[in-house]
């Protein structure tokens, strides 16, 4: 089953062509991860899977801006918990508010993420939320990079939960 | 129906207190609408309402960063059209996509927003879109605070369609 929804996320996903990647250099290949989130039927497979690694006693979600929004918001649809969405940046204005959506303080959130290379917006963002009060003890992504994440986050006493590592995927795609 | 929609994203999304608006001036109620988004079963009912006014020939929707997001992730799930994640600003780097998650030139776009006020993200996104190439005859929206947006489109010849007006959630919260 893994196998084969990596199978259609390295398919939808992987991207031949010529891209200036954020370093400057230019590559033939670029993994796009807002395509299998574009896609409903990939994003309702993935999502139905991350409900198995969402723990017992969740209060909420928190999706990070930017991809980490509509996984989060399909992981709702379906398991009829709360989403938060959480800002690179707070807003100074209105609500002032870094998590948009409701309460952060005394809840326990999960953060939500698309892909994780060495998590620091992960460790920013939970840093940010629990400064604010929330718990945050998992993190679910779909795509692990396998870049140090899952290292940095146990050192922030966070455990990565990651449905997949880009060497599956890379695996996947190579049959 | 409507009414009855319109007053629990009313009740939800309503909050009194001490607000910072974006203008400096401080006001004691304000309009979050990240709290109708944030709660799963009211971003359902919303999206199933928002079906009826999808044009039938669309290729896919459109969100706006960051509201329109979930939104439109929601659609997506329901309607199983493809969404477009529309960014404020294009990154400069990866596939430099205004709009992330697949193409745009050639395509039918329904832009999704989740308040419209004057219109000015509709109109700016709209324009950059139709730069790349996609058609934007219309524009979906949660709620319309008819503050001009509805006019501002139909300059641009958008449709905007709005499954409320701010009068109709102030009505239904006012019983």
């Amino acid at each position: 089953m893994t196998d084969l929804l990596a199978a259609q996320i390295y398919k939808c996903s992987h991207l031949e062509g010529e891209f200036r990647l954020r370093s400057g250099a230019v590559s033939g290949e670029y993994f796009d991860k807002y395509r299998f989130e574009s896609d409903p039927q990939l994003l309702r497979q993935i999502a139905m899977r991350l409900l198995d690694l969402l723990p017992p006693d969740v209060d909420a979600l928190a999706g990070l801006e930017l991809g980490g929004i509509p996984i989060a918001t399909a992981v709702s649809q379906l398991s009829g918990l709360p989403t938060l969405f959480v800002r690179k940046e707070p807003k100074s204005y209105g609500t002032c508010q870094l998590a948009e959506g409701g309460e952060v303080s005394g809840r326990r959130l999960v953060v939500i993420e698309d892909v994780v290379t060495s998590a620091g917006q992960v460790i920013d963002s939970s840093r940010r939320l629990r400064e604010l009060g929330a718990v945050v003890e998992v993190a679910v992504c779909v795509i692990d990079r396998e870049a140090g994440g899952q290292s940095n986050l146990a050192s922030e006493a966070i455990e990565l939960r990651a449905l997949l590592t880009m060497s599956e995927l890379h695996a996947s795609g190579g049959r």
